[in-house]
């Protein structure tokens, strides 16, 4: 079955987010901590990073939804990352997970399969990714990969239905799926692969709504929705990669239900 | 005593920043080290990040100001930040403190008392950062606040006389406290708060400013009053928090005393 | 010897970025790894930021080039640092190392000097952190100093007879030399000094360069005068550092041939 994401549903979906600053937990890479959590103020969200063992299980457990993001590993972090994920399952705290660079060493690939043993509702990453946590074979060039989701929808569907969570594929289209049904998101422009970490704070993006929205699957609909609309907005104001994230997080604050409505019906 | 901050005065130890670059020293989050980095440069000062055990007493014993930020601690950074205290104190280097998310854990909080009973000559916090300080009862939501300052007045007095140092309460007025004295800093603008770290610029600032000008006192309340400035002119430029934070880091190279003049006295 | 940057072969390197993408693997400082991305994605390379020593091997060795910087250390990273470049030289894949703060502590200084003898086949640092590596008694201010690049000519002529390298001085005219050529880049602006990381930036962009021209000291030097005639172009459209910036990694993607001709022959 295929899902579309209309306006009126994704607009009271923001609206909730904005009315109610839902405390997202993110354990995330260095290279993105500061542009996730501009990207989540202007959303709406209230982000923390919070990373030590001494800590992370209190600080998932008041939040409302928890982010762990593998962009720049070190075993320390996996500790903590088990820790805040345990704490998030078991009191149903919604888990957001990104595989970045799976594929690209056997360390991250092995750790994406140990994290995921832990539970994780919702899974986002790209192609080489997403196909890299099910087949160990399939090499990721770093951290980034071709933008042909259509390879990796095999690969998505059966990851979903293994784990029993929501998988999303980022790329010129994004494709969510639960294992049975799908959606896709056409909207993006490839100027946005050319800034870094907007697959990161596309997953903070997901973690939020899904922070605000108990169905992972028409959260992260709305996440990516909301994403690439926002960077479709903010290309016809850039004139090249920075002004295009400066335009990004603007638009995150201002965007409101008649953009929306344009786009998704544009 | 109420104290007021003037243009002359501001200027002054502004000007001092300016011909000077007091090197900072800045033992800091991940999430806010590059803007940090940049609002100092911008401002005039010249920067340096390390935490390595092995070289941040050497580090802050050429530093002019010392500044510690818990934002993302983990224990290896907080043995970093007690030498480099200790080494600051020793030397009669001024050390700023900001508590970031203190009362949001358990953690967080008891390694603020800790670092604190190494003494920290100015304490910069928002509302119930300040409050969790004084009673470990007070629960912070994430590393936010409410921005109702004058909730934490009680607090923040009780606080500089207890450890016999300066106190700043971020909000949309500024407190700034030696126990006795008051200033009240009617600067900056709501957005503000959609930009993640300025209250970690201002901390920065802050530290910048205790460099040049001896009185602490007036030290902090001149950098919250050129937060306050600054940002209100940003806001005036801006279309969203990215543009904000840009216009900021700006403004802050450009600043001059007919600008301060014309907000101070407006 | 002196050389000549052309438009022809600066073009000529650029474009093959731009076409190739090559993977440059950083483990670089936490300032700047994002600004590093950015510019990195931007001018056309496939950054990755990797530091555990699980998977550092691993990813130096898909990696078309190594970049080095330690300006926020410690000895974990240190170790991976050592992996990675051990790693490197054994695959001859180019290795850029960048002595953030040499000088301003001997834990900088005597690490610097443990990494080089593993070999380098770069080197790229503002005069003092130059100096600092043949002098150890040269004091660095914290991770600035002096833009006179003369001072370290000699230091740099001698630092690469004895690495047999290349070593790059960046200041208001860049020095870049393999012991007996030399080129000087009369390209940049002062106000880049004001921006973070911008010095990290050109060492990025060296190893990037290093990456598709197996002449060290010619992609040095298209490197340097990519950097300074974006950094030329970028002041013109900013009003401070921070709009320096943006503009700055807007001009690496649309930087084209005409642009690069008017400003060398300038």
């Amino acid at each position: 079955m295929s899902f579309k994401v209309t306006t009126e549903s994704l607009w009271s979906d923001l609206q909730k987010v904005r009315e109610t600053a839902p405390l997202v937990h993110n354990i995330t890479n260095y290279v993105v901590m500061n542009s996730t959590a501009n990207a989540l103020l202007a959303v709406g969200a209230s982000p923390v990073m919070a990373h030590a063992q001494e800590e992370v299980e209190e600080m998932a457990a008041i939040a409302a939804a928890l982010v762990i993001n593998i962009g720049t590993l070190s075993p320390d972090w996996i500790t903590a990352m088990q820790l805040a994920m345990k704490t998030a399952v078991n009191k149903g705290i919604p888990v957001v997970f990104d595989p970045v660079g799976s594929g690209a060493t056997s360390f991250r690939t092995r750790t994406c399969r140990e994290l995921l043993s832990t539970g994780a509702n919702i899974i986002r990453g790209n192609a080489s990714e997403i196909m890299s946590l099910v087949d160990a074979s399939i090499q990721t060039k770093g951290v980034d990969s071709a933008s042909d989701v259509s390879l990796a929808e095999q690969a998505a569907l059966d990851l979903a239905k293994h784990y029993d969570n929501v998988v999303v594929v980022s790329g010129a289209t994004d494709l969510i799926t639960d294992g049975n049904n799908k959606a896709y998101i056409p909207h993006g422009h490839p100027m946005m692969a050319k800034v870094t970490g907007l697959g990161c704070t596309a997953t903070a993006m997901v973690g939020t709504f899904s922070a605000i929205n108990r169905d992972n699957f028409v959260a992260a609909a709305h996440a990516m929705a909301l994403m690439g609309i926002c960077g479709e907005i903010a290309v016809k104001k850039a004139q090249g990669p920075a002004s295009l994230q400066l335009h990004l997080i603007d638009t995150f604050y201002t965007i409101d239900q008649e953009n929306i409505a344009a786009y998704l019906q544009g």
